[in-house]
């Protein structure tokens, strides 16, 4: 197939991690370019961005700033994303959205192309790429789900600072100097000192006492494996960890599911690689995770718990496969399907 | 009550965290000495250690250490236990155990005070207090299980390097700096690098994929319930924090539970606090919980997942209650039913 359609494309975000990373990807890649336009807050509006030896000026976002673009990926806040993708929508282009501000609207695909590439056929202009821990829990249980239903999860995080941003990532490296040096420290980004510290506390809390974010994964993963009956529980936690989320997980199946062969199962399923050779100590952990494409999937075992239950850990790079990797092969699959 | 007896004591392990936090217990509080020994490795042999204005030299353990030691705490390596404390029964010390060489005979009560403290009277001259993250778990689920029987229990931690010991706190201490100057660090103390970095790792690997540690909280959490019965699995994990080992638990009962009524029985259980305002970012953290003698409770919610489940996050000091200070109150326990 000769994909001869080139695309003007727009990156909102373009300064944050995530929208660097699209940078890098679009850079890196064969993506057929026909324009590229960076967008950001007033406040970075003006920087400039190196990108395939040019040198492209970061815009102010603002609603006309998407007439004449094809695509547009949004990596910025739910607010910005609600206030603006409906312009882009109505200029014409096809918004891949990483906030959280459209993914649980019936109209909306929440699409991990490895899992439900399929929903895009029905988009309506606007794409969400699931929560950064979303899609490499689904990447994991859905090749075992075709297997054997998924009937109940309980997932516990080990969040990176890098999914609040560059200003949490600072304040972990200035938190651990100033700690080293013994000096006292005052944290600005989060509730509490980060360094050499753990905190339940991901997002704001709701009323029944989950955070937004463990919400988010009981919402998100139902919508993209298709069954609002599995049963989800979450504890998201904030590690100090420069990038790479990690996640344990028990899960129950409609029928006892052997170690074995979900290794196996895993082995064949794309979007993952299997690492689990404990006896010599290979296991996923965020550094390993980092820079990669793959949510890595280790500690396969059967849950203690329960006759029909799996234990695994699950590491993956919360900026690329989590966010910028998944937004940008929803953007390759549309052109593989003629969607765009 | 007057305790008219004094002890003589010897610490085992006296040079290490564990030993270290002992000594200040028994220098902080009236506790009834006769004499006290400090005992460690040949390698520490010789140091001193200051105690109530006294300097106190260290000597190596051998069989024949324990002539008229009344209590011994051992704060050693299994294989060491294994080996010294049947010398230590033999001259007649009562031995309070840290290590995990003895915990599961049917004959050494293993005890958290405010839990099991009455199985104290059986004992044999051997005690084991429990792995340091069993105690807080079985604080908290112990009182609520009183309510509403325990069914399953399924616990992922958050382990500080303190568990490990001196070297390791060290080795993150210079990890970090390392890091942060963006030079390369070799790993010693444990298979990966912890700084910046998680591992679902600690202690060795079983055949059945658990480790050792996850295995432990399995068994010795049904040991000190007195419920074989009880469903649990876990997954256990190192986190770059110096002190406090945290949990997330999820845990099901033989009837629903309200989080309030969860809330009000933890309230009133000794040994908990409870730390549960979300709405003020107040929530147990191992930075809070470092320092102190409490097992900190709290995001006390429904489980989403199961009717008759209740989530929570617990936060404790692992040196402390989680070990030196759990075996100090075996022993004021011991003295006050005159049991030694």
């Amino acid at each position: 197939m000769t994909m001869s359609r080139r695309l003007h494309v727009a990156i909102v975000g373009a300064t944050g991690l995530v929208g660097r990373e699209l940078l890098r990807l679009l850079e890196q890649n064969d993506f057929p370019l026909a324009g590229l336009r960076l967008l950001a807050s007033s406040r970075s509006a003006g920087s400039r961005l190196p990108f395939r030896g040019e040198i492209i000026p970061v815009e102010e976002t603002t609603p006309s700033s998407f007439r004449g673009i094809d695509l547009a990926f949004f990596s910025a806040t739910s607010a910005v994303s609600r206030g603006l993708v409906p312009h882009a929508v109505e200029a014409g282009a096809v918004v891949i959205d990483d906030s959280k501000a459209w993914r649980l609207e019936p109209h909306v695909p929440l699409v991990v192309p490895e899992v439900n590439g399929d929903t895009l056929a029905h988009h309506q202009g606007i794409i969400s790429t699931p929560n950064c821990e979303v899609t490499p829990l689904v990447l994991a249980l859905w090749p075992l789900h075709q297997r054997n239903p998924v009937r109940r999860i309980i997932v516990d995080t080990y969040q990176s600072v890098s999914g609040t941003g560059w200003a949490a990532m600072e304040e972990l490296r200035q938190q651990v100097r100033s700690i080293l040096e013994g000096e006292e420290c005052t944290p600005q980004v989060y509730s509490h000192v980060i360094a050499f510290n753990v905190f339940p506390h991901v997002e704001d809390f709701s009323d029944d006492g989950y955070t937004k974010e463990e919400l988010t994964i009981i919402h998100e993963t139902r919508k993209i494996m298709g069954d609002p009956q599995i049963a989800i529980s979450a504890t998201c936690v904030r590690v100090p960890v420069m990038v790479g989320h990690s996640l344990a997980v028990h899960v129950e199946f409609a029928h006892p599911f052997l170690p074995e062969e979900a290794r196996e199962v895993l082995r064949e399923a794309p979007g993952v690689k299997v690492v689990d050779d404990p006896s010599h100590a290979l296991y996923p952990t965020p550094l390993m995770a980092a820079g990669g494409d793959y949510a890595l999937v280790g500690r396969i075992r059967r849950d203690a718990s329960s006759e029909r239950g799996l234990a695994l850990w699950i590491s993956c790079d919360n900026l690329r496969k989590g966010a910028a990797l998944n937004a940008f092969q929803i953007a390759q699959e549309l052109l593989a399907r003629n969607l765009i």
